[in-house]
């Protein structure tokens, strides 16, 4: 039986010195949040506000309850919390009875002998570790911990060094009967039509299986833990089948425990192309193999690097999770790449995921850091990542582990020596053996990166950029876009609104100095290409237009490169709270701006598609296209194609092509479109690709320099 | 006590139908070896006759002693053999009391109760494992093996698929005192002037340790296993000071080990110039870090790869290692890449290379294969690889672990998700956490290749082909060369001299057909160069001038790109018998090629070099040499240096050039020479770099078409 408890919150002194006033807690959740809304009644997402927060970091922090539940002769009584943020003691009737270091490992203590209603159990929580030394970013000083380090402050999330009590935290009854541990296991035969079961369960009494399948009907119900099932239904990508899943019970005399299975068989194997590169002598290594191929078939992933969704992850709901995953998948997404950088998510987020079908590229919690093998950082991330390969490795929807970001490039300094990545290979390898393992993003052969429209150092656009590419992955690349104008309003004071200039509020929110000067703003591409706007819809207006377009000209080359590249995965997907511009096609909480609905088209399993080799174009260019169609889709198809250029009122016939039989989950490149554009008074130009289906017709709105 | 028994072997047949003579046999040794002497006299090396040995292939054989020992009351008698190749079972008495697969474990069988002098002991090796299948290469017969691969087949090694007892074996008589283990580990404190020693015994009685050093000195002795040494002196390779080692003795009441402790500091680091690389978005991984870093001194490594140099590896003695490890340090070379596909070696060789300062890359038994996770050839690997760290993880000169050879290139086709290779890693991080490990060579930003003179893919020359790349580290890289006369006229038959034609003499010799058609004898180079050659010293003169010239012009390039490059090992050093062509500068078994003394040359501590834009030259062209001063030493060091051409009787000063001062161990680029060549009656020209300290200076000998 679980009793949940009533929490109050204060500052800690422990020294004992001084004693703080306390304030209602919410378990779980972030202890700064609860002391914000007591002593800060104000919109913390309002110009530097956020900022009020820094005092905060050096402090003590205290949970205390009065333990309120009752016990049945026999019964042992547990304190359990499933994840204590960051470094942390436990009290009891003001003993210190545990110490911790770690937010993803389960605290199980047995209080039976010291423990009734009535008596006190505090959580002290201790200040972020921070390793000192002169740091060229403040994420540094994560680089000695397994706390995520976007909390040290990143491109897109201020420095907010959160803590607390984040994920479930109970009193627990326990009888002979309670089941401390169920999980199932199974392998699946070569066809795939047979599973074997097995669970693995700890407890005192015996255990009666059921499972049933999504119809409800019962598949298997018995007391051996180890049975076969026949003719089983797998489960699938979004995209490519159902995510079925099973559902499973087991009961003992007095407990029960549930979950669900997903069988598939996962694997990554070999980009078709690869083999011979790189070509004649001296001969490196060839690229990495990093081809989905799910149940046996090759599939192109296409997603988005997902970050905390919010400031304070401890507040995350099952709902806000669900209004995100519910918004990629039906963006066509069909996997995330959970970027390390932003911790593990809660448990609602995997179970989601496993429902929609949403692959998951599951990182450790570093990034972009160079994590060094201290006795006492290896200690705690192996507790750490073993606790969290042990609490997630039944989530079909989890298809890889990766050590975590960029952590073999210069900006990091890890390499394949390092021992904290060689580790999590070890850990992965002796917990979940079946689940391929990288030990960071990029391995060779894929790639991160461009992550603005134009690229400075050669000025070419996204457009020529990924034209010329040839990589098998793109797990990052980004296109910048302001805010939505009703969020902006909310961050930025009204007096700094437009003509938008580098004060704190445009600043915090990352619109300036994220990355370089201009970023994520990025008001240099937009002048570029547009001149100087006259107001901040405008501005808008222009930065929705490049990003839409942009991504939707990545995206589509990435396809047109299957299957020597198989992944697709823009930076990002979310982001915690508003920023003044960023990646992601969705502004906070779940504004979708324009290029969500560019990629959802992109995404989609057929597309009529145009590679276009730049963005702006004049009077007298000869403007080329190529006409493509993609099929991710199982099924043959074909179509008839139409290619027009609308500039103006003009429109221009390019040509018509009769595609002929597309096999599954394979393009077909089609004719090449070339027109000497006419001299029109108008500002932009639109290339339509109209399909016979319309729903596979596209459109590319570009520059056109008519006026 | 050890006693050593005598040995016969024979064909054995399994269904006990057939009985074979059997004839004495060598331990350690190898029972083909033992078959071929006692029922084939003759050359084994001569013309075809390897290939009488191919019907042995599937027998089983047979090894038969009478125990003869003596034992005092209270020991206990042990069957120790330290390796035995492959699958085997032991007999006692007539009964089957042991089966094992697995050369590189030791067998230690408590066989006291049932062995008394006079008993039966034998052992029965079964054939090979080879995979069935359609294998392009008769190699992947060997991928569900722990065998070295290169006894299936290889392009310098005949198929031959040796067996038996080929490490010691012995009766071991043992007491109470008796030492099972003790291996010292040691802690160097962060000056290196310090080491905290460590041994771990396992021994029922009390063990006194006593450690001297190499003047003889006891700088310890004493019953803890724990203690500090205070001023050592550090173990460093060849050419960067004295290989030191320590001599330990640990002595219990009957018995005593001994062994060698060499105190360094191992690390692979980032090599100076990979930081950005590859430039520009979408980014890749960084090149794997690769410099050797030996007590803090970046080292530029050269050296070579090491095969089995015999046939039969059982056979092969100290004295035979020694010849060789020592002509490796002559030619100034400091490592050797332990090529996984031809297994390990005999313990002599490793206290060797402790002794002279070779380092060694070694590597586990796996080459050019897809080694799939089979339970059963996993099972084998984990305890053959855990067999061989814990073996050798003392020795001083192993400074690297890596799987295999070209794992992840597409003709063996493993990859970052390959389970042997996982495993690999985890074994070396849990058992030699601070040794560095790479999965296989070539890693990212290092390269293997080429292996001929031309390369026919765009017909540069080595010369060229080095110029133009890139890389962090050569690990393999060949030119080819014949046999010297006398090593040639031994293997092939007389009326096959001259003209040379693909007969099987010199096809299984590797001349025609070991890789392509014209590998390894490249007539085809020798003609391109100097026409259709008058007789056979003629050819291996044009043989030896391009393998010597070749290799000079590789090891120096790849010198001159230090610190970018950090190694540079050619394909190989050694062979197992008399090829009639190949890659090394040593023919069998001991016979030193022109290259052998060309680099010797190149890998001088400090040398005076010249980049040469390729080999060959004509009258008018533009002869263009830049000078260069490589620096391998520790020394500041100056010269003054005179480039000339020699062409016929003539000689052309080129120029000129004061170095001034070039810094410990690195390079100096000085001015570039260029001359309109000159027509002079002469077939070659000799460029000539003369330091005023006469052993920097070097000759590069240039085809010239002046005839």
């Amino acid at each position: 039986m679980r009793y949940c408890q009533s929490w109050l919150a204060g500052r800690y002194d422990p020294s004992g010195k001084e004693s703080y006033p306390l304030f209602r807690a919410e378990v779980p959740g972030n202890v700064q949040k609860d002391w914000w809304e007591a002593s800060e009644p104000g919109d913390i997402m309002y110009g530097s506000s956020v900022k009020k927060l820094d005092i905060t970091e050096g402090w003590h922090w205290i949970y205390k309850t009065r333990l309120d539940f009752s016990r049945r002769p026999g019964e042992r009584v547990f304190f359990v919390a499933e994840g204590i943020d960051y470094i942390f003691d436990i009290l009891l009737g003001g003993e210190k009875i545990y110490s911790h270091e770690g937010m993803f490992t389960k605290t199980e203590l047995d209080i039976t002998d010291r423990a009734e209603t009535g008596t006190e159990l505090c959580v002290v929580i201790h200040p972020h570790p921070k390793t000192p030394g002169p740091h060229r970013e403040a994420r540094g000083e994560a680089n000695q911990s397994c706390k995520p380090p976007m909390c040290y402050g990143w491109d897109w999330n201020p420095r907010l060094l959160i803590s607390g009590i984040w994920k479930p935290a109970y009193i627990e009854t326990r009888d002979s009967g309670f089941i401390s541990s169920c999980e199932p296991f199974y392998t699946l035969s070569g066809d795939l039509r047979s599973a074997d079961v097995r669970f693995e369960t700890v407890c005192g009494s015996d255990v009666c299986y059921t499972v049933k399948d999504m119809e409800g009907n019962t598949v298997y119900s018995g007391y051996d833990p180890e049975f076969r099932l026949d003719d089983i239904r797998l489960w699938w990508c979004s995209g490519c089948g159902t995510p079925y899943l099973y559902t499973w019970t087991a009961k003992s005399e007095s407990d029960e425990k549930s979950g669900t299975i997903g069988f598939r068989k996962i694997r990554l194997v070999r980009n078709t192309g690869t083999m011979g590169e790189p070509y004649g002598f001296p001969k490196s290594r060839y690229a990495a193999a990093v081809t989905v191929e799910l149940n046996g078939v090759r599939i192109f992933a296409k997603g988005s690097n997902w970050v905390n969704p919010e400031l304070f992850t401890g507040t995350v709901t099952a709902e806000r999770y669900e209004e995100l995953i519910k918004a990629a998948a039906d963006c066509n997404m069909n996997i995330f790449r959970l970027w390390g950088g932003s911790g593990i998510n809660k448990d609602e987020f995997y179970d989601l995921c496993d429902r929609y079908g949403i692959m998951l590229w599951q990182e450790f919690m570093l990034s972009c850091n160079n994590y060094e093998d201290t006795p006492g950082y290896m200690a705690v991330l192996e507790q750490e990542a073993g606790a969290i390969i042990r609490h997630l490795r039944r989530h079909p929807s989890i298809i890889l582990w990766c050590g975590g970001n960029e952590l073999f490039n210069g900006w990091s300094g890890m390499d394949d020596q390092s021992h904290a990545l060689r580790l999590l290979n070890k850990l992965c390898y002796e917990l979940d053996y079946d689940r391929p393992f990288f030990p960071t993003s990029p391995m060779p052969g894929m790639a991160h990166g461009g992550y603005t429209f134009i690229n400075r150092e050669n000025g070419d656009d996204v457009f020529a950029e990924f034209i010329k590419a040839h990589q098998t992955a793109y797990t990052e690349f980004g296109v910048p876009c302001i805010a939505p104008l009703e969020n902006i309003q909310r961050i930025i004071p009204e007096n700094e609104l437009f003509p938008i200039e580098k004060t704190d509020a445009w600043i915090t929110h990352h619109g300036f100095g994220a990355w370089g000067d201009q970023r994520w703003l990025c008001l240099d591409d937009i002048e570029h290409y547009f001149g100087k706007q006259p107001d901040l819809p405008a501005v808008i207006e222009k930065s929705q237009w490049l990003q839409a377009v942009g991504y939707k000209a990545i995206f589509e080359e990435a396809r047109r490169q299957w299957p020597y590249c198989s992944m697709a995965i823009n930076w990002c997907f979310c982001e915690p709270w508003i920023t003044a511009a960023n990646n992601t096609p969705i502004s906070w909480p779940l504004k979708l701006k324009p290029s969500y609905f560019a990629i959802r088209d992109s995404l989609r399993p057929v597309v009529a598609s145009a590679r276009i080799g730049r963005f702006d174009w004049k009077p007298g260019d000869s403007f080329k296209t190529e006409l493509w169609m993609l099929n991710d889709s199982g099924e043959t198809v074909s179509d008839r194609i139409t290619a027009s250029l609308v500039i103006g009122d003009e429109t221009f016939t390019l040509l018509t092509w009769e595609t002929g039989d597309i096999e599954p989950r394979g393009n077909k490149r089609g004719p090449a479109a070339e027109i000497v554009l006419p001299s029109v008074k108008a500002e932009e130009m639109t290339l339509r690709i109209t399909a016979s289906s319309d729903d596979r017709s596209s459109e590319y709105r570009l520059r056109y320099y008519g006026g």
